[in-house]
């Protein structure tokens, strides 16, 4: 059975929330570890309401500083100090929301919080390499809107193979060898016979990718970055007929996410972050799936798999 | 028929919402005139949700700068923002939150907002009359909480009793008598016939009256300021079992305001502002009923009817 690799839907509205949409907010568990990614206001009601826990949300993404995409940040951080937090929150972020945080934080007479906020500053003039470990690398990366703003890429790392059990017994394998096997080479058996590594491990799954692409223009330059991605969430709040619109405001059209999921060779295409003009959004998803078949206009609460796309 | 005084509850959680309660704000409808009271995290969504036009808002009343019951301030604003709001907006509050909220506006960038932001301090020493006009007064009067904390007391006006047509008809009673005889006089007819008051009007309804007391611990001040108040919304954070727990945190039992009820000689109680600890008030409502029978469990989105107490 595969790892969870899988996106939560909190919030999928564009700047002005509906009765139905939620400001953007969206959580990724990745092999077990939840990571939030931008935190509208009501965030932590939709975390409640989906039933994830607090105490798993360790790592929070904020993509830019328009309110929709952090006004719940305050209340997120304040329900952490009543549910009596210890472990550091990690917050990778322009570098100003630090210091609107401390000034929230200095007016609501917190005092000590009881953990660590620990500041992690974006750069928005190139990708970067923001957080990396055994099982999972995250970059982001510049996209293109009125102010500073990131996408951020969730990569799983390549993972040994595994070894056939079954050989490790019937070729006496000793435990010392098993790290080089995993590695790739083959085992001589004491009778100098030579087992050829295929015949002794299975490889893992390939590495799976997510990409989300918050508040932008079409923008060509993200798409080496994202280049063969396995779920990507592209902003599309317009439909074609407000295409000046769009331009105007720094926003994408579905059309225009789907030529991007398709140029960057993408498995899946889910499009939000739509416009309160549209109570449904089926013209822009039927305008994204004329040009990317494979695409989902997400709908808040639901769960989307990120499958490997082969 | 009678014009509508009725209040909507948005939000009726405590500090901690819960995935069913969001944090405090509820819309007053007097005579067709719309008050924000209190703002918690979500109450943007909460008013879309329940086809409460924002237009109708113009008044907005905090109670005090804790976080739940104000965290949604910034998202109606940067909302009427994008509405393209022009009236102004009236803000009753601590006097702080006006620097708080400039803050915000400042760090946001949003420029000039299109409508004026009027702030109005509270007054935490003593009861105020805040708004006035014809139709109704509003009054802030102090709690006892860890900080500075109003509740407040709206008041329909006496009214004028209304003319009995026919009788208009049958006397010929001219236009510029009919001031005299609404503010109690009687009217002589050309026959010199005296028709006393009473045969030529209709008594008005009686006025009517809310109080909200926000959090608070169990306070006798207040009594006589909400005395005889029709609808009394009292929070009722805690069951008697965690008493102390209530006396901590400067909050009431159901119990404490089910007596203050009783003691105002209110006509109906609602309490709300339940601890998220409680999956249901149930116990809370039982203590609070078993003191002041007509007590009512606050649910978000129902709406409760302001009538007069015989």
């Amino acid at each position: 059975m595969q790892m969870p690799f899988q996106l939560t839907i909190l919030g999928s509205s564009s700047a002005m929330p509906t009765s139905k949409r939620y400001p953007t907010a969206q959580v990724l568990n990745v092999l077990g570890r939840f990571f939030l990614i931008d935190c509208g206001e009501g965030t932590q009601h939709q975390i409640r309401k989906n039933k994830i826990g607090f105490g798993r949300l360790d790592h929070i993404f904020i993509s830019h500083l328009h309110g929709d995409h952090f006004f719940g940040l305050i209340g997120f951080i304040s329900t952490q100090v009543l549910l009596g937090r210890t472990k550091d929150l990690h917050i990778f972020a322009h570098s100003e929301l630090q210091r609107y945080t401390q000034f929230q934080i200095d007016f609501l007479a917190m005092g000590e919080l009881g953990f660590r906020l620990v500041f992690h500053p974006l750069n928005f003039k190139k990708p970067q390499l923001i957080l990396d470990d055994a099982k999972l690398s995250v970059t982001s990366f510049p996209l293109k809107h009125r102010i500073p703003c990131c996408g951020f890429l969730f990569q799983e790392k390549e993972k040994e193979p595994n070894i056939k059990k079954e050989q490790l017994k019937s070729y006496q394998i000793p435990i010392r060898e098993i790290k080089n096997i995993k590695a790739g080479a083959d085992f001589t058996t004491k009778d100098g016979v030579v087992i050829p590594n295929k015949d002794l491990v299975v490889p893992a799954s390939k590495p799976r990718s997510f990409a989300f692409c918050s508040d932008t223009t079409y923008h060509e330059k993200i798409i080496p970055i994202i280049r063969d991605v396995d779920l990507l969430y592209h902003e599309a709040t317009f439909a074609e007929s407000e295409k000046a619109m769009a331009k105007t405001t720094f926003h994408a059209t579905g059309k225009e996410a789907a030529i991007t999921a398709k140029k960057a060779g993408a498995g899946k295409l889910l499009i939000g972050h739509f416009s309160a003009r549209y109570k449904q959004p089926d013209t822009i998803l039927e305008e994204a799936q004329r040009v990317f078949p494979n695409t989902i206009a997400v709908s808040e609460g639901e769960t989307y798999s990120v499958n490997r796309n082969q």
